[in-house]
């Protein structure tokens, strides 16, 4: 736990870069099956006369690879990674069978919190890229992170 | 096909309600393993001495669940539902093992599209609330929606 993140490791501009993961059509269609089950998710024939054009990821799947691929990284806060909520999230693209996607993520403010002085909150903006570096999902998150004890 | 929404078929104040889903812990514990494996989300005793004081579903997981209640209710739109991105997100309170959630959508614009004229917009903010009809999480999407052809 040593090296657990608190409110004052974090500084506006500092970056993580995440490991990567490639997208399969059975994770895509398991997870539509699951969560969105829509044609364009599910058959690639359906998916074709789309407005895709093709077999595309549910875009709450793209969100839940991109938490995956934030909790593996170097971000390791202490007490966990906790959301309050997001001030941005969008998909500008989609994400495709064999697509390979990492994240990295930007610092952009850090503060106190007012009510809780014990903990702060990290704003952190997230960009899921795919292998020729465009992105396929923009996050900006507010992260709450306890400030270091003692 | 005949039941499929265009954007004529929206207006400013309409409400849609799903049907239920109960989120069970095995479920939280599968669905975190896979995308969020924190471990408040994963193990009773770690979850007891969590922030949360004990197990508690993935926001992304909450957000899947309520992509899921959408997709099965009556909002159906012509070509799918697509989301061209969100200006809100966010977790007001924690679901857990147990909870029953449902989802209440009401639109709050709809507007033509200024660079394709053959869609638009429409703006919806979907709560999904649990069985004390406490919201757990709040989603204000932008819906892309056909216009009716001819």
């Amino acid at each position: 736990m040593a090296e657990d993140r608190y409110l004052e490791d974090f500084s506006v501009g500092q970056t993580f870069r995440s490991g990567a993961i490639t997208v399969r059509s059975e994770q895509i269609k398991w997870f539509a099956s699951q969560f969105d089950p829509q044609p364009f998710h599910l058959d690639e024939a359906a998916a074709a006369a789309s407005l895709f054009g093709g077999l595309v990821a549910s875009g709450w799947h793209t969100a839940a690879l991109t938490m995956r691929m934030i909790v593996d990284s170097e971000i390791k806060i202490a007490g966990g990674l906790i959301g309050a909520g997001t001030d941005e999230l969008k998909w500008p693209r989609p994400v495709r069978p064999g697509d390979t996607l990492h994240t990295v993520s930007e610092v952009l403010e850090v503060r106190l919190s007012k009510s809780r002085p014990h903990q702060g909150i990290v704003k952190m903006r997230t960009q899921t890229l795919n292998q020729e570096d465009q992105p396929v999902l923009i996050l900006v998150a507010n992260l709450i992170v306890p400030r270091r004890p003692g």
